[in-house]
């Protein structure tokens, strides 16, 4: 798999649809880089262009890979390992473009958004196993701005539960679109 | 469905497998309550003997249901509004049966242990369909001790990603977990 996950706070919407660049949210990178390593994501990028919020995500990545943390939980040292920060969206681009000589494609996710045709879970899942080069991309906050929406490839088909109620957070959702797009049990059905 | 979600503090493991009461980690609350109104879960269970560890979820209740967080977000009020405070497995078990007129099959779940023959993710979507009152039980900390594994009528076969790695936050594996149980993804294939 040649699998990255990005992790938008810029730019994305505040509650009344302004754009901002959103606070990073610990939890949020100790679940992402735990689920990537899970799911066999090569990266996971957190995306920021505020410098004090680029230094707190590798304050936190320093404590459990070099520091204290390291000795203290070796799993979660495996987990962020897999963690890097990114000024940019493009700046993601480009390096994973670097690293993996060839330009990936953007997959974005929205909680509501739908594309006709979308991309469904079972083609999302078909390209990920075809190893092709892919930027999986979340927003924090209310959600990725539309000129976001437009520099993508595909739009992923929100995830739908049992009921019309479509507000979890991005970690959850994270957890369940990385289960569909590669976890075993949805390969065996 | 009549499935009803347990997130239990008391008895599970520290990190040297002592059996301890975990502190209540308030992203859990969230996160759970907003994945049980998305996949239809009538109530969370949020499992405590501790006293101001009840208070404390009990105040995050009342901020965002009645308190300054229910005009704030109206979302995040359908969400918690499903969650209870329970003193103890026991006492969750009894609450059920009463509002259930029926005892529920307690499904327990772990990140490694695996019983043969153990509960398959099809086997339970079915059991969840077929409108069983089940309760769901998740353990924070290091899991759920050994005694608890003892009173359930099944344990639900690990989540298995793409790799060895089997340390998600009970976060990332609840949402994992109700998805294949309930989402209409899995449904479909």
């Amino acid at each position: 798999m040649r699998l990255h996950v990005g992790l938008l706070h810029y730019p994305v919407y505040n509650k009344n649809y302004q754009t901002i660049a959103s606070a990073i949210t610990t939890f949020d990178l100790h679940d992402c880089s735990r689920l990537a390593k899970t799911y066999g994501v090569k990266t996971f990028y957190v995306i920021t262009p505020l410098e004090d919020q680029q230094e707190l995500a590798r304050r936190v990545l320093r404590h459990w890979t070099v520091g204290y943390g390291a000795g203290y939980n070796w799993t979660r040292k495996e987990a962020l390992e897999l963690m890097a920060v990114s000024p940019s969206l493009e700046a993601c681009v480009e390096e994973i473009t670097t690293r993996e000589a060839q330009r990936p494609l953007l997959i974005v996710t929205d909680a509501s958004k739908k594309k006709a045709p979308g991309l469904t879970y079972a083609q999302a899942r078909n390209m990920v196993r075809a190893d092709q080069v892919i930027l999986l991309l979340f927003g924090t906050a209310w959600g990725l701005v539309d000129e976001v929406f437009e520099k993508a490839d595909y739009l992923l088909d929100p995830v739908e539960g049992y009921t019309n109620y479509n507000h979890l957070s991005v970690r959850s959702a994270a957890a369940i679109i990385l289960d569909r797009l590669v976890g075993r049990d949805g390969l065996e059905s």
